[in-house]
């Protein structure tokens, strides 16, 4: 992803000014019981089912189709989350979606999760690459998704950038 | 956790000559028939449940206590993951995990997933920050953590850090 | 829970004939992405997270008090499911609940899955044992449950039983 | 799945009697950190992911195939489960699996938990009848699955039994 074959993608956001209205597309992404851990607040894994099943409704809408159906489909090569705010059921967390970059073959999302109008309960980031269902190889982002994330504008600090093979 | 505040904590490995063997401690974590998504792979949560299931197992056989009741206990502060290769059900994935800094309250692990002898399937970055059970604030490393802990080598590349609140 | 140690909880619904408005409590519990698995609908075991997210949402919101610290708390010791049609990510199912019965430590409620205005996707029934916190031992349902679950009619068919220790 | 439409699947299993002995296959099947709730044991959902992992996984290594790749694929119509004893991280649960009945369409599976010599944590039944990928309508037990099967010795309190359409 990077010329260095060691660094996670960064998350340029900082939490002390991110705000809820720093996303174009905000989703709710209600919590379960079963989210609980031994703690009683949310386990992190869970921040990452919540992110992608943002993200791939959202898809789903702006594009009007079954994105599973489409000649490409998005698999996940990176995640991160820095976690700033414990969040327990039965809080109903809203997930803000905004394109940090998108490639030939790849789109990077940057992801807020936030339980009120202060600061974000946690902050990450999700990268999708394209990939052909039976050669498992990079593709070209599908028309749709490309035309759907259209709508978004990108930010500036990152732009087109090349995608490593998987 | 840095100076910049944006920045998500880098794993420095390099996925093209990353091993298992340079992983001091080796668990094997079997996947579960749920854990395949649509696309017939495991999707990319189950990754972050693996490892805090590795780290926190490891955990409790080296220190032979419950860590549940020491007293701060860790609560993950920030993760993240790169994923190489595609797993799916039936693998039984071996998780290695190695120390990448412990600070007074923070502890950084470095994870990386391997389904046989080459490079991984994916790698990650895990930490914990302990907290006190009441006040949510948080503590020292608990002896007993610090002290199963001391067996691993540091790498050198990453040392003592100061931990920021949670 | 009954003279046959061996018999499982019947749930007495025809799925012919029942309706979400047969069920005097709905709550939607929508699905998330990992719900999926490799046959492209939802996972059995994810029927039994949402029927608890259901019940546990519905009785904070019904007592008013976070049920987690009431006296006693509720274990499940009984569950079941019958499934009649496939789920599927992005649908919202309504979770319907209705009181089967009321005992000193146990409570029985009927649960269905549905989609539509058709017949349910599925019919289950589950079961709770108040235990205290400590002993683990059954406790008398709290009187603040106990109020909650007041406003439900119980249908007639299924009275007071008597509860077995777990 | 019976004259009676309402009813559920009995699991005839005593469990003042039952042991691991009785059941003909027995997996492990490790518990994850996540899996505990709030309550700091095993939350009820976990349970049935770990008995389709315990019958997918052994399906796929007593016919030596992938069964996705079979004419026919199971979907789970039924399950149930009575919970006797707490489980918790990180116990391995010993997943025991007999077979109750098989029909045209059908298998009908006991299943045990156990987590050590005494009487089983938990008893189950779980039902699987065979699909077509396409028309999603009922298929024969495939004949590699019916061969596999036939390992068992049905217990003659069940016999074959008609299965009704999903």
């Amino acid at each position: 992803m990077s010329a260095d074959p060691g660094s996670v993608e960064r998350a340029q956001r900082d939490p002390a000014t991110t705000r809820k209205s720093d996303f174009p597309v905000l989703r709710p992404t209600p919590l379960r019981w079963a989210d609980l851990d031994t703690f009683g607040h949310v386990n992190n894994a869970v921040h990452y089912q919540l992110m992608d099943t943002a993200i791939m409704g959202w898809l789903g809408e702006a594009t009007g189709v079954d994105v599973r159906r489409l000649p490409g489909f998005g698999v996940v090569v990176e995640t991160s989350c820095r976690y700033f705010r414990e969040i327990s059921f039965t809080m109903s967390p809203i997930v803000g979606i905004a394109l940090a970059s998108i490639g030939r073959s790849s789109v990077r999302y940057d992801v807020g999760f936030f339980i009120d109008d202060d600061g974000p309960a946690a902050l990450a980031r999700f990268v999708h690459v394209y990939i052909d269902h039976e050669t498992r190889r990079p593709v070209s982002v599908p028309p749709q998704i490309r035309s759907a994330l259209s709508q978004f504008r990108l930010d500036g600090a990152e732009t087109e950038s090349p995608c490593q093979p998987l």
